[in-house]
């Protein structure tokens, strides 16, 4: 008796079920996303691909960093991670792949990837060189689809990152802004601005140091807010959001267009 | 000599091939509906997770609501769907799950669920209070990720909603606006208005009673039409529309640009 | 020996692991792309089903054929494309099928799927005429959820177009606008401009003719580009674009708005 079976999807080489996450500025207007899944597909008809966003501002590398990081880290173990914002596409900045403890991120070497791997353990960082795991025609405007899909793909196949290209270990990366920390005061920023208008900061309240003042502009907010219904509508709040950063928000209202903040703008903390 | 094995991801408590449906007014701009979606895989691979809009206007739970119900219909038996529009996250509003004959629907319990089991056969309703169901930790912000997408994706392995918390049978429901008939006519009234502009009204038009005329705002329409392509370019149209509602549209054009309609606006047919 | 397995979703009619890409102009805020996946998923389960864009505008026929053509050439072979630009739904125009040596082809027949297959080997067209494979109830407004996904679902598992229909031989096709060469000069136009404000048009250049000017409006660009960073910032760059015809784009910011410019636009190559 010989029983003879592929266990569909598991433990191949080829085909093998896993997830790559997207990350681009190519909106949804335009094919240039589901190219990439084509492209994809055709390497690893498996692959489960998740958009974490496409409506990055257009070469807003910053961005990009920013949702990759704050996405990234809620995929299991082994996830393959391709950022594409890419302003310098086609010129000399290297396309790359980082491996880390918790997966692989894939795409420019701009430092779109830098703040995603911060926190995780870096095991080894290669330059995409092997041309046999890109498309056969390398186009000077796209490495989404030419490269950074096919070799997402291969990755998902179980491809071991050393077969893409020399090691190098002087990525680009951005800092993260760090808050200034002064006796009782934290001078932070604000760093993101997500779709319900609230301003995301730089700022990570102290266990154990109850905060005296929030402080935005001329606004001045008095204590740290639970929940969004503690206030009234309208009002403004202080609260420590879904990352885990101190965010500014308006109750049933968007606070960007409420006090007309911005990216970079000083959030200063009393404790 | 039996071999018997278990096809793949079919009849499993863990990794169950299932459709999870996501309602959100999360956008697409943040990574937040691909968050709902790392961490919805991480407890089932195998989910197939469908968008059915993450666009709902923030905090509109009646819009939700339409959209849920619209949408939910049209899935096959046993669907998951997820619904988040919740403007009191992290306040006292329960989370909840209904277990109808379609299917499970999870979500805040503001009503944003009421409309789509509106016509199914309610089996059960529970709070959700099980922590080992949720993630680890439970932010105040973002109960989409850290206890929706948790309940949804375990759900879709099988878990029966009795592990969830208690039966609960006083669920918020919101009353979806009956037209008023009187002899002759028929009041009722825009409830939601599509992308392409087109005026979806609460009104199901009786048989067997030929419509006279509709009428909104100062606009009269004379007759039902069979499709869009049956009036000029730019023509005001009544039209039985892909819900089953009277559908107020313009031929080509948009119906909400073309005649300042609103949500909630009087529309009236005369049989 | 009994050896009782069923080979999930390889081979069988019902079931195939299978690509369905979607390109419509139903836009996210609306459930209608999510219901198109439902109506498939309940006859295929295996689909994988990939959006290419829901951003046409609403009824531009010649936008949607343009993303159908771009996207649809990176899947695999065996694809299944749908697409529903569809200002004719419920009047005269026919639901058709167009089987290629690459795919399906599956939509209204109004030209929007006649540039994607005009450079593949056509083998088959149909009409769609057979009630079984429609959903039960055919509204006339939305013939993507009633015939052409139920259709798609099916031709997804397997099914022979044949059952479809009756083959027909003249479907309408829309002329891809092509440019006129003259002696030392190509004269085109702009087809697409995509979410970057790049300007697609209609030229491709021939091989081992260097370019010496290219004009449009009031503008002249005197080289190719090889990238877009080969430009200062704001510089306005000729470049052979993705789909390898040449496009006007400006460095690090949106050439539509920088230009003013508009689909339709001549574009002038000096050899």
């Amino acid at each position: 008796v010989i029983v003879l079976f592929t266990n569909y999807g598991e433990n191949r080489m080829q085909g093998r079920k896993s997830i790559i996450t997207l990350t681009t500025d190519f909106g949804t207007k335009d094919p240039f996303a589901g190219i990439v899944k084509g492209v994809i597909l055709g390497i690893n008809p498996e692959a489960v691909i998740v958009d974490l966003a496409h409506e990055v501002a257009p070469q807003n590398v910053l961005q990009g960093a920013f949702v990759l990081m704050a996405g990234s880290r809620w995929f299991p173990q082994g996830t393959v991670h391709m950022a594409v914002v890419d302003p310098g596409v086609g010129g000399k900045r290297r396309p790359i792949v980082i491996e880390t403890n918790t997966g692989f991120f894939v795409g420019p070497d701009n430092g779109v990837l830098s703040w995603a791997v911060n926190n995780t353990d870096t095991s080894k960082i290669v330059e995409i060189k092997n041309p046999a795991y890109m498309n056969r025609t390398i186009s000077s405007t796209f490495h989404g689809r030419d490269i950074f899909a096919t070799v997402s793909a291969h990755l998902s196949n179980g491809l071991s990152i050393s077969e893409l290209g020399p090691q190098i270990d002087d990525p680009v990366t951005i800092q993260f802004p760090k808050p200034e920390q002064t006796e009782g005061e934290i001078h932070g920023e604000v760093v993101y601005i997500d779709h319900f208008g609230n301003l995301v900061t730089n700022i990570e309240l102290p266990k154990g140091s109850p905060v005296n003042q929030v402080v935005i502009g001329k606004m001045k907010i008095t204590r740290i807010s639970k929940s969004y219904d503690e206030g009234r509508s309208g009002e403004l709040l202080a609260i420590v959001g879904s990352t885990g950063y101190l965010e500014i928000s308006v109750n049933l209202k968007n606070a960007q267009q409420e006090i007309g903040a911005r990216i970079g703008q000083n959030v200063l903390v009393r404790l």
